[in-house]
C-alpha cells in the first residue's frame, strides 16, 4: 500500500528544532505540518491562506491585534487569512499546523525566524 | 475575540450519533470534521477532494481494493480523490476529518449512509 499511517508521535521524535515547520502529509493544495516552539514569534499575517493549529502537547498563546486567546492540548483554533497573529509559548509547545502549500512562517513579516517550508519528515 | 479555541474533547461530547460528521470549523475552503463511527462504511470515493483521517480514540481499519491499513489513536492518512475506501471500526472510533467544503460522507455511493454535510457543532 502506497498510503500509509502517519504517526504524529513518531514523527515528533524525528526533530528538535524550534520554529521549523516540518511536512507531514499533504491534502489537495494544503501541508499538513508538525512545529515546535518556545518563546514568542513575529507578528505576522498571511495573505493568503487561513492556518489552523491543534496544539499536540503543551500549550500557547496567539497574540491577535485586539487581545489573546490561550490553547492547551487538544485545543485548535483556525486564523482566518490576512489577521495578525503572534505565536508565544513559554515553555516548548508542539503544534500540528495546516495551511495552503508553500506558506511561509513568517508570512509578510520575513526576517530571521523564516524557515524553509518544503521541508518533509 | 471572535477567534475562539475549539475544544476538540469538549465537541466531541456534544454528540453521540454514528457516521453523522459535524463540522468543528473552517479552513480556507475545507471543513474540519468530528465524527464517531462503529461497524463498516460503504466502499465509495471523492472524487473532487483528498480526504484526511486522524483517530482522536479509538481504532480503524480503512479497507482499499489493493490493501488495508491500520490507524489508532494519534495516527493519521490521507486517502487521495478518486481512491476507493471503505472504513470500518470494531469498536467506536472518533476521527477528525479533513475535506473540502460540501463534501458528501458516502462520496459516489450515496445510499442510506449518507449523511447531512452541512452540519455544525
Amino acid at each position: 500500500m502506497a498510503i500509509t499511517p502517519i504517526n504524529v508521535a513518531d514523527k515528533l521524535t524525528l526533530f528538535d528544532e524550534q520554529w521549523s515547520p516540518k511536512i507531514v502529509a499533504q491534502m489537495n493544495d494544503h501541508h499538513i505540518k508538525l512545529v515546535k516552539f518556545q518563546g514568542a514569534f513575529v507578528w505576522h499575517q498571511h495573505e493568503e491562506t487561513d492556518e489552523m493549529f491543534m496544539v499536540l502537547n503543551g500549550g500557547m498563546r496567539i497574540y491577535f491585534r485586539e487581545g489573546s486567546v490561550t490553547l492547551k492540548k487538544g485545543e485548535m483554533i483556525v486564523v482566518p487569512k490576512g489577521v495578525e497573529h503572534k505565536p508565544y509559548a513559554e515553555d516548548e509547545c508542539q503544534v500540528l499546523v495546516i495551511e495552503q502549500a508553500g506558506t511561509v512562517n513568517t508570512g509578510d513579516a520575513g526576517g530571521e525566524n523564516t524557515a524553509a517550508n518544503d521541508v518533509w519528515i
